[in-house]
């Protein structure tokens, strides 16, 4: 196979910790193919192609390349602009006008779907071109895959909030409430789990989008443990709903509107707040904390899993892998041992603007944690680094003092 | 000297991320002084004092203290509670029954004014008694140091967290404000500008609790960085007030409270979620996001700096070696070059219920950002280890299917 021509590669959709080593995984690889004239990089993703917005990559030292690779969030930016036909058609004239023979996208689902549909226009007209979407996401959501890369660097990262907030709830006690990331898929907050070192460590209780919330059993949870521990850790994801689809946090605001009349669902601190005032209104309970986690979780510099990092740059190989031999489609993560995966490449159209969600076993039968199926799944992603936590081991010394004060 | 004796030791106020090596720096010290015939440990700070909860640490093994030593947060749990002069009579009269003749309390400022008062009840009933205030917070604001163990590991999690949502935002654009802890001192949350790398990277606003802030300069300040860079990322300390001292966050709630009737001050998002909805309806710009860091930031496991653990231990180790020479009074740490430090013994009234800001040679003129001499600094505490961050060089390449169309 000899396609002569341009390499044409964009990030798209919410950053993670090692999507520049996809990129820089696929541009590696791309300059040992004599077929690949240049490369040049979109800037901001779709929005950079339509806008014919592109730096040239050709010219790009191995040892930067290596460096970006280390460095977190998108280094060629990214958009959150989802193309219709019309928008993918301009993207393929652009390409066409610049002989783009290689096409790579490195996103979700929906970074996949339009993957797809320049494909189609290519074929339409007759225009040879190679098109690969490389998989990323924090949400670990797409189908095919065992997982996708970026998802295990922000678990590893809420791992170690929750063995560091653990230790602090356990220290000071109380109701701990944190909000992590996750729409409809719950698989980084049941992350969580891995803060859990001791026997009533918490987490205590998770929630998840793929188990309908109800208040009064989240109340009666938290009252549950927190009679038998003296204190309550809990992970929620901020897309949690009642049985009819209803965001949690629509349900406890009510009717009220912020100062500009909107109703706030996320991206912000309200849902944590919310269940904060509820714990400490229908419990009794005085200290009650939230925090949501936010952009941090998500492309923190310095939390990388190994395993993470070694995966997302493997996609991005392969992806030209696949490329130079004349093969589109979607580059998918594929489990084969305990630990050890392959990768594959699937057609457009079985990741494209889909969504996957937590298994039944990964879930407890009462819904409100995660199942050993889940720990052993998602243990080898982290892998063995994560920070040992360790206690005093003293006994307790007899009250001397008390007893002879209360003769 | 030869004072036989217990020895009693408590932590106190929020955990930070070394506190343990401070516990674990005084045990270590003294087991090898036979004068001190066990080592208690009271649970849960001065609570533990009073209600005679205490742990015998003279069995712990030096390696199950040394793992203790990289945990997070306080193993011997804390309080919050702040005694009075009765309070501290009933703590005297406990350690004395169990023959306490070392008293030594890990805290911040509150806590140093409870061993002034507890040796000042000794001195009077002609009890030898030796107290040593062992310094820790990440608020740095204790009189008397450089620097206070905890607070360099909260500003290397700063700094990493800005690194990762400097490229985030660099990705997205749009503003992003995080609310960093510091009721009164602004330190960790000026740390942040650790963060920045390139030019135009940020936080490129700091607000501080030293500088009264105004909302309108804020906003002029957001609109010239957006106009600017196309982005902007603020730092804010969740103290920040206006010229009368009232908090921002009462200010821009008004008369509003909650469903329970609260005016929430901080310990939740609304600082940051109100600061948000300011810049999106009075600068109209679309994308705004918030991050309150909350307890992420003072406790996070295996983010540490290794300057940080290094003179927490040693803070601890001190103690006991002033102690065991028959010293009283409150370990500090001095800087003698760039970079090292000494520690000296200072009497506890210099320490105690007295708290140091940011002096005026760290906050610029116009007090929205840092100078070169906090930089200076607060780099070395940090360490020389944090993630490094690249960018990709390829120049941008000429729109010719643009100009072609254009024609």
């Amino acid at each position: 196979m000899h396609l002569e021509g341009k390499m044409l590669i964009a990030q798209g959709g919410g950053p993670t910790a090692v999507i520049n080593q996809s990129l820089v995984g696929a541009i590696l690889e791309a300059k040992k193919n004599p077929n690949i004239t240049h490369i040049y990089g979109a800037v901001n993703g779709v929005d950079g192609i339509v806008n014919e917005n592109f730096i040239d990559l050709t010219f790009e030292t191995e040892d930067n390349l290596l460096r970006v690779a280390k460095t977190p969030s998108s280094a060629l930016r990214s958009t959150r602009t989802k193309p219709d036909k019309e928008f993918c058609e301009k993207m393929f004239e652009v390409m066409r006008h610049h002989n783009v023979r290689y096409f790579f996208y490195v996103g979700g689902n929906d970074s996949s779907d339009t993957v797809r549909i320049v494909k189609e226009f290519a074929d339409k007209e007759d225009y040879e071109l190679i098109a690969v979407h490389i998989p990323k996401t924090v949400d670990n959501d797409l189908m095919e895959n065992d997982h996708t890369p970026g998802f295990a660097s922000a678990a590893k990262f809420v791992a170690q909030a929750f063995r560091g907030v653990n230790q602090d709830n356990r220290a000071l006690e109380g109701v701990y409430i944190a909000v992590l990331m996750g729409r409809h898929a719950g698989f980084l907050t049941a992350s969580s789990v891995l803060g859990k070192v001791f026997e009533d460590d918490g987490p205590h209780l998770i929630y998840l989008p793929e188990v309908p919330f109800k208040i009064e059993n989240f109340l009666q949870d938290v009252k549950r443990t927190y009679e038998k521990h003296g204190r309550c850790i809990v992970a929620l994801s901020e897309g949690i709903c009642d049985e009819t689809g209803e965001p949690i946090v629509v349900k406890l605001i009510g009717s009220e509107k912020d100062a500009h009349g909107n109703v706030q669902l996320s991206g912000n601190g309200a849902l944590g707040d919310l269940l904060t005032e509820e714990v400490k209104a229908k419990l009794g309970i005085k200290r009650v904390r939230s925090d949501t986690f936010g952009y941090l979780q998500r492309a923190f510099a310095g939390v990388v899993s190994e395993v993470d990092a070694r995966e997302a740059r493997e996609v991005g190989e392969m992806a030209t892998k696949f490329a130079v031999h004349g093969q589109s489609g979607s580059v998918a993560i594929k489990r084969i041992a305990d630990y050890d995966v392959a990768y594959e490449l699937v057609p457009l159209e079985k990741i494209a603007a889909k969504t996957r969600v937590m298994p039944k076993e990964f879930i407890n039968k009462e819904g409100n944690f995660v199942t050993k199926a889940f720990i052993d799944y998602v243990t080898p992603l982290v892998g063995e680094t994560l920070p040992k936590i360790a206690r005093l081991r003293g006994k307790t010394v007899e009250k001397s003092f008390t007893k002879k004060n209360e003769k």
